[in-house]
């Protein structure tokens, strides 16, 4: 399996595993004359008193190109645009990267870099445990 | 020429026309163990009385790929993180995205998704006329 289907797949198995409802895959934004499509639409029920819906979308980054600053910056523009987006057709939800453990404790992350952008930029990532399907954190 | 060579080497020739003096092709800035390269650099003496230098750095984008959204993310991304790496090293240098005068008018620029990202963004853009490597507009 390609590593983006494999990365897709696991983040998907995750959010389930985390309680959360797959609603969309990919989720398509029609932005007048142009599509925007993000990885994974999803929902879960809040634990407030009103029981809202806490809406997500989620892009899923494999980083798996030689220039990992190229794959960085990829990523912060199609956050930027899809969080540009949803603020104009569906501001209950919120962007979301997901990112491999691996690559958040190893890779472009690990650098100064990576926290550069994710500090001033305030990105929020869900780190994601590949073999085990698993949610290891979320960073909001 | 390649278009990317072509567009880059009006972009140069549109700022030695408008008066600047280009001080890097590319501009290199190491961020700790990553090197962040921005197409060109280039200064210019204001009129103010204090004969201060005004420096800027020029992303050159020629819109070339088969897909507008993906071309303007990967723009959007680069803006971004040289924003955030001048921001920290190069304080009083600011990034400008060069795109060609008919980007900017027909292309994804001209349509509303392009808008939306340039005025919530507030990119910074040097349009060029790429036949005459002349500067039609500054947007700041």
């Amino acid at each position: 399996m390609a590593a983006k289907d494999l990365y897709h797949n696991a983040v998907v198995g995750a959010l389930k595993n985390d309680g959360w409802t797959i609603t969309a895959d990919p989720l398509v934004i029609g932005y007048f004359s142009r599509d925007v499509l993000i990885d994974i639409g999803a929902e879960q029920l809040t634990f407030s008193a009103e029981k809202n819906k806490e809406k997500i979308a989620v892009e899923v980054k494999t980083f798996g190109n030689p220039s990992p600053v190229t794959d960085l910056q990829k990523a912060m523009g199609q956050y930027d645009m899809y969080e540009l987006v949803l603020a104009e057709f569906d501001p209950e939800r919120t962007i979301y990267l997901a990112v491999s453990a691996k690559v958040y404790t190893e890779g472009i992350f690990s650098e100064r870099l990576g926290k550069l952008v994710v500090e001033k930029r305030k990105m929020r990532l869900i780190i994601v445990d590949v073999e085990e399907a698993k949610i290891v954190q979320w960073i909001k």
